[in-house]
């Protein structure tokens, strides 16, 4: 029987270093976690490094690794995904940004980079910034995310990613004339017109009703935008063409939807879905048990590991791990499915941080070279049957044992 | 606490090959290492392929490789590190070569390719060629190495590494004209100059005192130099540039001492280090102990492993790597740093010369995840949790462990 249905499970940031205060085990290695025990046992095990070995992946360029694509050549950096994570539709050739709503103030100095933290009223503060018609025959398209971020995008021929950020860094400081980093007509237009841009949302948003009303609250009103992180939107074939397999996201953060909609998934948001520890992982295992029904493939990411790596807790990453363990449980009992479980990094504890070193993959499905290792952590899968493998492996790993892969040669 | 200081420990042609007379255990195997055992013990074990697998590495090249630069691009031929490990500061573009001091007779024929095997008077020969002026807009630099060989390097615009040798290989043949290989302008440009530089020399050797002396006493006069091996200097980032470590090399041979000059390292000479199995360990030792209380990075080769190796002498292959088991002994004892230890490839007795096999490898430090490898061969190390990686991943884990590597993507 041929199994066309395959799960890639990564959990983001899950895989760490051995700590002192754990007698030198990891925190995934501390944890309980019978049922990834339990794949590790029923499957082939092998460590794998995101991109190469030693290299920090950030999640966007390890999910896109394991995706199959180049993070060298797709990755032209944050704005592009940010941008289709909130979903815009860039196409290729946009030049995109994340952008803060900021506070400046009458002297034109950033009081507050992120505007009080502001988290209602973006939303229409947004459609003014995309009625700005700049007469340069570029389409400025924005959009809120959550809080105070937010996304730019300029549409239009002749431009160009390589131009700086327009964000100080730090408050208290004028925000930065966006200037040409290649010296070249495209980046300097595309300078030019970013510059507008932020000259118009200062001149424009002053007096926005929600600001105004924040004014009275005593609130920093959000009145003006600030782009930083410009990437020009690459080609990217879609994951259904490159693969022929029907696929859906299930994600919890902007970021890696924003690489499913790059890649053409269709996004599946499942309410509750924080991407902290507290998430509705109820919730995300009843949207995977219900899409699975419908799509090939899934790919699934959970943040919470990672975020309680990046804040150095050391209980909540073990804790959030052993909760993750049940949501791998009822993934394990979907019949005829090739399940991928693994992680797109290590966040350990010591480092509050992405570091380089390899993670820990399983493989559970029909007829694999089930190998001897019956625990699931850094250090036992490595001696499992896929040795050391490398993100760029997995989808045609996939591919192959599903017979969906071309045979080269003869 | 984030460590900075970090030692690669090369044991030149250390690896090698199962052997009957050891009861099938190779001489790594044989020898009684527990210091380099205990690294194990503490540390994550793996094998290594300098270059990749199968790949018959030289020393230059597995070294080019280790430090992270790729020798596809970097190694243009042995000159150009020759020129750099006896002290000429080689500049790119410089197309540089091995010569030999040889004897020619009248009659224009090599009659001994190594001078007698000249040991003394070089340095005033070697003065006489760089007073060689051929009005041709090229400049020569010339400088003695050890025994019989030199190093020569012209410096100009319009030059090629393109040429053929002059060297005949075999005595009693006339010494070769060297030709373009490519028949290019800049190569024939270059053939034509050399061809009068090996001319002039020549002409102006045959009558120096010290040559008149050696005829005199029945040695072979040093009255040609004989250019091979030519290669263009190539553009090499500078280590420190490209790592943010201040790096010094600890080496024997001028050809490791000049990959690290190229790189830009410091070169610390150690007094009574040979380059053979009756190098002086104990100044080596102390050489490392004292240079790694100023430098961030340590690239340390020790070579007598290897020339054992090549003169298929097993009894002092497996003494010297016991030798060599003391100092690491006292590197281990160095507090807060990240130690690797490998060679650059393997020297089998039974082959004489370098093969591709891959090498073990270990490393030490802190948040190491300690795999349960307990002895260091080639054999007890792909149990480890490196698993197998390759000559060019090493700079990227050490900097990950050192948290100076930067995240790629978000």
């Amino acid at each position: 029987m041929i199994i066309v249905k395959g799960i890639i499970l990564i959990i983001d940031g899950m895989a760490g270093r051995p700590l002192a205060e754990l007698g030198y085990k990891t925190t995934l290695e501390a944890a309980e976690t019978p049922n990834m025990d339990k794949m590790a046992e029923n499957g082939i095990c092998g460590i794998m490094d995101p991109i190469k070995p030693g290299i920090r992946a950030g999640s966007d360029t390890s999910h896109i690794s394991i995706l199959g694509y180049d993070p060298y050549e797709v990755y032209t950096g944050r704005g592009p995904f940010e941008a289709a994570g909130v979903g815009i539709k860039v196409i290729e050739g946009d030049i995109a940004f994340r952008c803060n709503f900021s506070t400046a103030d009458d002297d034109r100095i950033i009081i507050d980079r992120r505007a009080g933290r502001i988290r209602e009223g973006t939303k229409e503060i947004a459609q003014l910034i995309n009625s700005i018609d700049l007469n340069e025959n570029v389409e400025v398209i924005f959009k809120e995310s959550t809080g105070h971020r937010s996304v730019l995008v300029l549409r239009g021929s002749g431009l160009s990613d390589q131009v700086s950020d327009a964000d100080p860094k730090l408050d208290g400081k004028k925000w930065k004339k966006i200037q040409s980093t290649d010296n070249k007509p495209e980046s300097i237009k595309t300078a030019h017109i970013l510059n507008r841009v932020v000259e118009e949302s200062y001149k424009l948003l002053k007096n926005h009703p929600i600001n105004l009303k924040r004014i009275e609250d005593g609130e920093n009103p959000a009145n003006i935008i600030l782009p930083r992180g410009a990437g020009a939107v690459p080609h990217v074939q879609p994951f259904s063409e490159k693969y022929g397999l029907n696929a859906a996201c299930i994600a919890e953060t902007g970021l890696i939807k924003g690489i499913g909609k790059m890649t053409g998934m269709d996004i599946i948001n499942v309410e509750g879905a924080t991407g902290g520890v507290d998430t509705n992982l109820h919730n995300i295992t009843n949207s995977i048990l219900e899409s699975i029904k419908t799509y090939d493939f899934l790919l699934i990411n959970i943040d919470g590991a990672d975020e309680a790596g990046h804040d150095g807790n050391l209980t909540e990453k073990v804790e959030f791990i052993e909760k993750v363990d049940e949501v791998i449980k009822n993934i394990s009992q979907i019949q005829d499915i090739y399940f991928i479980l693994t992680a797109d990094h290590s966040t350990p504890i010591s480092v509050m941080d992405h570091t380089g070193d390899p993670v820990p993959l399983v493989i559970n499905g029909p007829e694999i070279r089930v190998d001897d290792v019956v625990s699931f952590n850094e250090r036992s899968t490595y001696k499992g049957g896929l040795c050391r493998i490398r993100g760029s492996d997995i989808m045609n790993i996939l591919r192959d044992l599903m017979n969906k892969s071309t045979k080269f040669g003869a």
